[in-house]
């Protein structure tokens, strides 16, 4: 069978001695020259979940050389699985199969898979190299991307963790074609993100392409990718570690992790949350005079377009939504900080948001 | 009430932005001069021992300014508390406590607390500053300065960890004045680890003063413990993440972890399985040409004047030893990586030891 298939582009990200390739194209699973370079050693663990291994495992195994000594480890899968005890799991496996520290750890899966093996990668022997190869639109576009790893806290979203980078993140475009249409709009929740906080062209890209989008139109999808990648690229090679700038990638995640944390991680998919957390951060803009009820109109349409949530859960109160946006990490010395829009295309971090204005929205904002 | 103390000796561990210093003297303590400039924020977290609160927290706490928020998690003590379990404590009490990413923990006590309170700093909202307050002398010398942090695993020592450098390392030499002998001896192994690695004129002078530092003579200790720093501090300098030298500071590890893990964490302190794991590389050393017979009985003749064991424990088998060293964080690719000694004052990496020789030394190397 002859195919045309486009060539697969390569992003960069720039972190001096730490830095790595995005490789973005169809049909990278398989093929053995995008991940051989990335291995640190002969020793590979794979790690994936339940859904994904049927679908993709074995394609990535083909991949490996036979000299390779593989092991493979499928964990449950959801966010409620994100926790220290799934990672304590891959620890142990590790340990079982005798792996040093020259070994390398393969993610292969959505964010969650990602997040939970690069926090495995960092304290495993005190670090160890790992390569994402991520299969789910938000983890291609977002979660593989800038060495954010870690876990859920009962108490918290992402808690426990590292900033441990990858030795390269592999995207296979082709993974999207099985991709449930939930998870689809998950992931296009942290593409609007971009175009909100960095790239108003983008953004009006974004609206006249939904459809496309949502249909699995493959060049639209990947060229979403791309530019998704490449802000997020910039904004990582900038500030790796959020102490400024990278922060303006939380925009509607300090609302959304509020609803993931008080749903029970996973009855949110973490898309949506931020989806609506977006919504709820345009309006908070618009309450402080940033933006327009015009502009305000465009975010809830392409949220709506989107398929996303553009209402709360119904069972969550103003103290709910305080009590957990209090925690988070954004916050320094009891001063609470969101990331808001200055207009479409340019977000701010703000800590004096008045705590009446807030609460006036949370009291307003529609339940569902 | 007017004493002469000696002024404080401040080292440095040059590792650009992650740069700290090593502060050294009596009644460091209670000063509020010496850990003021290191909180990141107002928040502060003690984390200690049920051995040491009682001695120490409350002149800890006094060195505390008014206007910070103080909590402090008094952990159980010993080896085998090292665990994934007691650095959760940790977490569940920071997040309890609403505390954000400017906190800081300040881990006073031995080795395990530095160890477990540096681990929870790295992985606590992906980092957080900490200060290390050694009060015994293994941490003073070794444990404290570097960044290695960590917990055991049931399979081996250290296996889950990060690197992660404190923001100082406060030494009060007061402390040692409470330290029972079989703690004091532990320490002095490292100590003489230093000697046997790289100084052959400061292992001279711990020949001569052992006596001395076996009574807590304070001038004595307090030159141990700036020499130990002073070459560990180079060394960690040169080698951050052990690619390279760093590895020598694990003369008599491979050994002693094997023996630690073999008998249970806390059966053995830390210090005691290094002092018999020196001896075992410096007669593997003898075997391999190395070391003669007079410097051979030179390292005998120190570590049982330190009071360390010269003997492995009886029920360990040659299998047993194997089997545990196999699985050391050093070794790559399937390779055995020892620290030998070229000479006294000058180890190296070796990967070549023939196994029959290895064999050979376990086979007859005194049990106890």
């Amino acid at each position: 069978m002859t195919e045309t298939r486009s060539t697969p582009t390569t992003l960069r990200v720039a972190l001096g001695a730490r830095s790595y390739p995005i490789h973005i194209g169809p049909g990278l699973l398989g093929d053995p020259q995008w991940l051989a370079p990335y291995l640190a050693g002969r020793q590979v663990m794979i790690v994936t979940n339940e859904v994904v291994a049927p679908r993709y495992l074995e394609r990535l195994k083909q991949s490996l050389a036979d000299d390779l000594t593989v092991c493979e480890l499928v964990l449950p899968d959801g966010e409620a699985t994100k926790t220290l005890a799934c990672v304590e799991r891959i620890w142990d496996a590790l340990l079982e199969a005798g792996f040093n520290r020259r070994c390398t750890l393969i993610a292969l899966g959505g964010g969650v898979i990602g997040d939970m093996v690069g926090f495995a990668a960092a304290c495993y022997q005190r670090g160890v190299a790992f390569v994402q190869v991520p299969t789910t639109l938000l983890a291609q576009v977002d979660s593989s991307v800038g060495g954010k790893t870690g876990v859920n806290h009962p108490r918290g979203k992402n808690m426990i963790g590292a900033f441990w980078q990858p030795r390269a993140v592999l995207i296979d475009t082709d993974t999207l074609s099985t991709l449930p249409p939930r998870q689809l709009s998950a992931g296009l929740a942290e593409v609007i993100k971009y175009g909100l906080i960095r790239d108003a062209d983008f953004l009006a890209w974004l609206e006249a392409e939904m459809p496309a989008l949502r249909g699995l139109a493959s060049d639209a999808l990947t060229r979403a990718i791309e530019r998704s990648c490449t802000i997020k690229a910039e904004v990582v090679a900038e500030d790796e570690t959020e102490q400024g700038v990278r922060a303006l990638l939380n925009l509607g995640h300090t609302f959304g992790h509020a609803i993931e944390a008080h749903q029970g991680y996973g009855t949110w998919l973490h898309g949506e949350a931020v989806g609506a957390g977006m919504l709820m951060a345009a309006e908070l803009s618009r309450r402080l005079g940033w933006l327009g009820e015009a502009e305000t109109a465009r975010v809830r349409a392409i949220i709506a377009a989107a398929g996303l949530p553009l209402a709360a859960p119904a069972n969550m109160s103003v103290d709910d939504f305080l009590a957990i946006m209090r925690l988070d990490k954004k916050n320094l010395d009891g001063r609470l900080r969101l990331i808001l829009l200055r207009a479409l295309g340019e977000a701010c971090i703000h800590d004096e948001t008045p705590a009446e204005t807030l609460a006036g929205l949370l009291e307003v904002f529609p339940r569902r």
